[in-house]
Order: structure tokens, then C-alpha cells, then sequence
């Protein structure tokens, strides 16, 4: 089963989530309107919001709009986030196409991610549901701490394991985790189901952001839309990275890289040395452990083509190719 | 009675406040901690927050925590938005020091500013009442809008009146209005006590902002921290430059320099025009006009010391040099 297959489940609430996001972003100044439905329309695959979705068919809430509401508040700060990464990165590309860095400049994208924030907090607030406006705040403190911790401990490239968890969790998993959480809240569902699917989010984002950094190496440049081991060439070292230095002859390698001492040229070889050695597969391993973990969690529900698509959704995670 | 003796009666609630906003901006990363307690600490008078805890003494919450959860995410708003518009005019001083923007990359501030809106969200879930979370919710929204709106709209220097009045509604009178109106639903204040202390707090924004904008033309540099009439420098007509080219030759005059054809003695000669002509005062008429109605809302309370305390805020904020 594919992604798409899995959204096809829900494929008018999701509509229904994706109009949602667009009046939020229709403002009475036309020119206004249009750019930020464009910022909307760029937009991935939505998968947090076929997350949220699928889940609350494990545990339908009463009220509708409230889980619409959740669904592109969701969204809503994920856009907010990756609109605000291209300042934060310096970015001028994003999946090939130019960001909105690259066209607006650094004051009008801090004002459109701000706008998108503001959007996701309308948003939350909408589902009138306390303990949901709650988490989803708590969540938006871990992103942008996460962020601002990164930034400020950023040339610090030798880092245990644990700080690179914990970036991910920040960047990529406590949305997830609370986009599922959220879900079986507003669903009032029993405290081991809001776990169950709790933990399921965070594997799953876990997975995700792992994968994500794998494709950062291993992706065609063309697919990417920017040079294959950005982050290394940022100053970030990832997972792959971090496997690729248990080795001693190549964790020195990677420090002349980071201490800033090699030329394009060195860091070219590097970036090509780890995508060719075994460190990926490592990466991927713990990617895939992630992955199942996700897909066990849903033991707990019983199997219907909503719980089963979410199963999928874990497998799809770890084998997409961008 | 000056604004320090009005803020003496809410004195402990005030250290209650900071305490409480500096203690959101603590993290387990020390260097983080000292640079966003220092972003709290070089704030200004606190006067948003002055404001909710006097209107509380009118209609007193049974909840304690929730009311300096509001006056701290209100504050906590105001820092944002200060943080952010560093970035997006590219100031590199405010009140005299160095902005952050200046001693931080732009993507640092762009995160703090992050930092302080996820703060803000989180303090206002705090409160745990729906109807406040929803109408700060609002509030961001359409302080966020409103700026967006003018850095599209922003080289429209030929506006109508209401414009500017749209502007700085978003721009300051928006968060007075909620910081009041929260308090009266926090105090379960009657329909016509919440719509009272709403009007006062939305006249007692746009006062503050006009007078904000007259001396952004009449301060000195020294005091501003900046050159006199940065509004107009950066494009953008204000109260005082909106009077000044009601007469049809400076209009001419005005045209000129914000069309860029005067050079930067263009503009000095035009900023001093604007500071010795009749605009600065038809625009404190307007400041003070916009004050009496503010106090003029408070005869619906008991006249009591908190109530007076208000009533003279509203005269300091016309009668503030700085």
C-alpha cells in the first residue's frame, strides 16, 4: 500500500483540512492572499495532517471542526517552521524550488512565518478543547527551543548520540508526537490508547527526520533541489555522519572538515566517502527499528484499514526515496 | 501622580510577573538562559502588564495564576514583536542600545523572537480559560496581519487617515485592547464592565502609539537612540506627516523625498519642517483626545485608587517625553 493509497482513506477530510488552511490564509489584501495560499499550496504531502486523521478513526471525536482545527493547526506550524528555517539556514532553495527567502526578503519571510504561527494558534485555540491547547503550546516551546539550542550549540559537531535525538525530537518529532496525541485527546479516548498512539507519533517522527537526514546524502542533488550533504556543510552532524566517525581514521577526517581546514574539494570527497560507506545502512537501521516500534504500537488498536494504513504510513516513512 | 506611582500599587503582582516571565525564559542551556533573561531585562516600563494588573483590582479573578499568566503573556507578546521588527526594518538600535539584530545573526533573532511568541502561547494557555485563548489568539493574528499588510502596502505613502489608524491599531492598540478586555474575562466582569475596560485599553493604545509616532519626529536622537523621523526615513507616514502634507505645497514637498528624488539633506530639511511646524500639534490633539476618551471609559468604576491609578496613565501616556 502507498502513501497515497493510505490518504486516499481520508481523502475528504483532508480536503476539508486543506480549505480549512486556505481561508486562515486569505487576508481582505489581495496580494497578501495570494502569496500566502501560495506558501499553503507548496506544501508537501501532508502527512501530519493524514496522520491526525487517520488516527481519530481509531477514536472518533465528537466534535468535527475540532479535529479539522487540529489537522491544519498542525500543519499551519509546520509551515511556520520551515518558512522560518530558510532565514534561520540562510536557504535559497527548498525541494528545487526557490524559497520564499530567495524572493522576499529576510523581514517579509520573519512576518509570513509569523503569520502562519499566529495561524496555528487560531488555529488550536479553535478546537476549545484545554488540554489540546495546551500540549499544542507546550510543543511549539520544544520546536523553538530545539531551534534556539541547535543554533546557539551549533559548531559543536562532536556530540553524543543522545543531542542528536534530541534535535530531531525538537525539529520533527514532537509534532508528530502531538499531532497523534492531540488527536486521541480530543477523541477522549482511554489514557493506554492516548500512549499508544502517542509513542506511535514519536517513532514515527523519529523515523521521518533519520530518513530525512539519510536523503540529505543520498538523494540525487536534482531531487534535493540543493547540494547533496547540506548539513555536514552547514556545520550539523547527523546521524550518518555520527557512524561515519566511530571509525577513528575518518573521525579525523570529518574534523579537519568541521574545524573549517579543508577546501570544497575535501568536504566534496567527504560528503561522497559517507554516502558510499556503511554508515547510511546504519543510519537506515535505526531508521527501520524506529519504524517498527511505530507499527507495534498499533497492536493496541484493533486492525481496520484506518489502523492498517497507519502501519503503512511507518513503512512508507523509512522507504521513500525523497 | 506619575506612572511610577501608579505602578507602585500593583508593586508585588509586577515582581510576580517578572519572576514569572523570567522563569519562562530559563532553559536548561545556561548561555541561552543569559541571553534571553537579558532580552527580558532590558525591556521597557512594563506598562502592558502595569495595565492588566490595575483593571484586575476593578474586577478581581479568583484565580491568581491565571492573571499574571495574562500580564505575562502579554509582555511576553510585546518582546516578540519588538524582537521580530528588529529584523524586519533592519534596526540596529532601539532606545539607544545595540538591537539584537546587531549583535545576533538575523536567524539567532528570528528564533528569539520565536522563542518569546511560543512563551507567549504557552502563558496564555496557562490562564486555562477558553475565551481568553481565543481572543489572544485574535490578537496575534491580527498584529501579525497588520504588519504584513504594511510592508506589502508599504511604499503607499498617500493613505487616508483610517490607514494609519488600521496600522497602529495592529501595531500597538490591539494588545492594550486584549490586555484589558482578558483581565474584565478573567474577573468575570459583566458585559458592560468588559466593553468599558476594552474601550479604554484600545484608546489608550492608539494614544500611546500617535505620541510614539510625534516623537519619533520631536525626541531627541540621543533619546530615541536614532535618527529623528525614522518613520518617514524607512517610507512610512505617520500622524504628524500625514497633517503636515494636508497643506498642498508640503505635500509636493513630501512627494519628493518619498518618491526618492531628494537626497538624505532632502529629507533632514523635511524631517525639521514636520518637528517645527502646526502637524506636531494637530497630531497630540488627536493623542490627547484619543486619552480623555480613554479615561472617560472609567467613570462606569468606583472611583478607587486603582481606578485613578488608570485615569493617570492615561494622562502620562500623552504627556511622556520619551
Amino acid at each position: 500500500m502507498s502513501f497515497a493509497t493510505a490518504q486516499a482513506l481520508v481523502a475528504d477530510d483532508l480536503d476539508a483540512v486543506e480549505a480549512l488552511i486556505l481561508k486562515k490564509a486569505s487576508s481582505s489584501y489581495a496580494p497578501l492572499t495570494e502569496a500566502l495560499s501560495g506558501l499553503v499550496r507548496s506544501g508537501g504531502k501532508r502527512v501530519r495532517p493524514t496522520i491526525v486523521l487517520l488516527a481519530a478513526a481509531l477514536f472518533p471525536p465528537a466534535n468535527r471542526h475540532a479535529l479539522l482545527a487540529l489537522a491544519a493547526a498542525v500543519e499551519a506550524l509546520h509551515t511556520a517552521t520551515l518558512i522560518h528555517d530558510d532565514v534561520i539556514d540562510g536557504a535559497l532553495l527548498r525541494r528545487g524550488q526557490s524559497t520564499l527567502n530567495a524572493v522576499w526578503t529576510p523581514g517579509s519571510t520573519v512576518m509570513a512565518g509569523d503569520f502562519f504561527f499566529a495561524r496555528a494558534a487560531g488555529l488550536a485555540a479553535e478546537t476549545e478543547n484545554p488540554r489540546v491547547i495546551r500540549l499544542f503550546a507546550e510543543t511549539l516551546n520544544t520546536i523553538v527551543d530545539g531551534e534556539l539550542r541547535q543554533a546557539l550549540a551549533g559548531h559543536d559537531w562532536d556530540q553524543p548520540k543522545e543531542s542528536y535525538y534530541q534535535r530531531i525530537y525538537g525539529k520533527t518529532a514532537a509534532l508528530f508526537e502531538v499531532a497523534t496525541r492531540a488527536t486521541a485527546v480530543l477523541g477522549s479516548a482511554p489514557a493506554g490508547a492516548e500512549e499508544a498512539i502517542r509513542a506511535y507519533g514519536y517513532d514515527l517522527g523519529m523515523a521521518f527526520q533519520i530518513v530525512d537526514d539519510i536523503l540529505d546524502f543520498t538523494a540525487d542533488a536534482a531531487a534535493l533541489g540543493k547540494p547533496a550533504g547540506s548539513d555536514l556543510r552547514s556545520g550539523t552532524v547527523t546521524l550518518p555522519a555520527f557512524y561515519f566517525m566511530q571509525q577513528p581514521e575518518q573521525r579525523q577526517r570529518l574534523f579537519v572538515v568541521m574545524e573549517g581546514e579543508a577546501d570544497g574539494a575535501g568536504i566534496d570527497a567527504l560528503v561522497d566517502a559517507i554516502r558510499r560507506s556503511d554508515a547510511i545502512d546504519q543510519a537506515q537501521a535505526e531508521a527501520v527499528h524506529f519504524a517498527e516500534s511505530a507499527a507495534n504500537r498499533l497492536a493496541h488498536f484493533e486492525p481496520t484499514p484506518h489502523q492498517q494504513a497507519l502501519v503503512d504510513i511507518a513503512r512508507y516513512v523509512v522507504e521513500r526515496r525523497r
